[in-house]
């Protein structure tokens, strides 16, 4: 973990203090070298990159154990999407203030988090911003030779899946934002702040998926680009798209959250697959096994048009806005 | 390359226009997929992360040019000294907004470096904030198993040398802060905002040196920690550290620039290594073949003292603070 710091700065004592204590992996130098080592090893690896900012993609009250989990976890379910199994990863953290509260508890969810899922610090940079607390990891993780699960490799008639249920992160959004503060709605707002990465289903989209990737910016969007990659379309039966008993008491009780909210929203860091339809049953199977729910929501066809999403009367939903995006 | 945005965005057609050409390696499928792959082979891979923010690292109004140049390069930097060829790299970028203007140029010399340094992008993020441009390049480079070049490592009686000179860069910051416009000042202006990352010297460090690091806070306090991870001290005598000829010049004409602030300064993006006497030699040999000038500026001792700089007349220099910190 580098940092611009000398051995008696508050800078390297920072590091010293909440990050070492991380960094078990041998090739992290105890974060006291400028960089680390991924010894080589039989395998690809496999490198993913996700950015949080405050105001963003987290709210600025949001607790430090929260977000520490996050950022971790949104880079631990691409790396599950790909196929991938955790190897390591850095950090960059870009503060206000060193605050020792903040810091001290940040550093203990993100320990817990790494040894959970085996994914060790390796280093990082730690350094002043006067903007927004922005984080930054790099996740590392291997996959056999040249079998990366890719976004491309989706076939015109492949079964399309997601693992869990759809909409719980936006929903939870929206429970913060209104302020509807019923316990029912708690796993909602749980599930917005710390997703739960499908590192179990790796192996298993490894040996069946055609396509695979997670869904970070919304169900609609995701499939659309992994389609656009793939070269295919695909027809997706809205009503079969699951979601939870809490989101669906809020989309009850709350006429200004729609079903196209959920399948919109994003952050739900769950899997969308393909695969042939024998090959399917043999992924839902070892999901189970790993306990883990996939379920099918429509097929690949063939065509370059973006996905169509077909509603209960079997007429095309319209979106407003398909994902998120920045720019 | 991922980015919260859809595939119509303005995102995803950021990373398209811009940084999409420069994504030619393979395992980086043009910036489609959610994660890179760096193929199995033979050989640690070595990770460096180094985060740049407007403000803190750089001027707010630097061109964005040397912008992308300096972020890349200080991460060159740490590969160099630690032995590694580089591999590719992934780039975080936190933009206010999305300006073609300056997109478009930090893109273009972005992709110059990575091809001249064959180090290709092979993915990122992308996301919007409201505080100051924020880069994050985590780099990538090979060493044959095992053989990273550490801080760890120096031993008493090793020669410890730098490569080029010292202060440039803190001289160029000065220079601009002041308003020096001298055009024979234009060289450390130069250095400031695009460091030389010694890359060359890699292949020699990791047959010769016991140790190394590159000086990105400042020589007097890199050194301390060099020291302190190997479990020694040094002896540097101050009169030897190489000196650029505008930055002479600059030490000459303004006093408030003293020889204290050159070697605390940081920036510099040289080689500090340590080697033992016969090694050394051929560790200058080689270098020099690569066009790049080892100098000699003093021996590694026992002692777990900071190490001691001596100036001309043998007194120990003190200094006010050794290098950069953030916190």
């Amino acid at each position: 973990m580098s940092g611009r710091g000398t051995g008696g700065s508050g800078e390297d004592e920072l590091i010293a203090r909440y990050f070492r204590p991380l960094a078990r992996s041998p090739g992290a130098f105890g974060l006291t070298d400028d960089a680390a080592v991924l010894p080589a090893g039989a395998g690809d690896l496999v490198v993913t990159t996700d950015a949080l900012v405050a105001g963003v993609h987290f709210l600025p009250d949001d607790p430090p154990e929260t977000l520490a989990r996050k950022a971790l976890r949104v880079n631990l379910s691409d790396l599950a999407a790909k196929g991938a199994v955790p190897a390591g990863f850095v950090l960059t953290l870009a503060l206000r203030e060193a605050d020792d509260t903040w810091l001290s508890a940040f550093a203990r969810a993100l320990g817990e988090d790494a040894a959970a899922f085996a994914c060790p610090l390796m280093g990082g940079d730690t350094v002043h911003t006067d903007g927004p607390l922005t984080l930054s990891i790099t996740a590392f993780g291997r996959v056999p030779p040249g079998r990366m699960v890719r976004r491309a490799g989706a076939r015109a008639g492949d079964i399309v899946a997601v693992s869990g249920t759809i909409g719980d992160a936006v929903a939870g959004l929206h429970v913060l934002k209104t302020g509807a503060a019923a316990p029912a709605y708690a796993p909602l707002v749980a599930r917005y702040r710390v997703p739960e990465p499908r590192v179990a289903l790796a192996g298993a989209l490894l040996d069946h998926a055609t396509a695979a990737m997670d869904v970070s910016d919304g169900l609609v969007g995701d499939l659309a680009k992994l389609c656009a990659t793939s070269g295919v379309t695909a027809r997706i039966e809205a009503a079969r798209v699951p979601v939870s008993p809490a989101a669906a008491a809020l989309l009850a009780a709350d006429p200004s959250l729609t079903r196209a909210a959920l399948i919109t929203g994003g952050d739900d860091y769950e899997i969308l697959c393909t695969a042939g339809p024998a090959a399917f049953e043999s992924l839902r199977t070892k999901a189970r096994a790993a306990g883990v729910t996939l379920t099918a929501i429509g097929r690949i066809e063939e065509g370059m048009a973006p996905p169509r999403f077909v509603d209960g009367e079997g007429r095309d939903m319209v979106f407003a806005r398909a994902s998120y995006s920045h720019f």
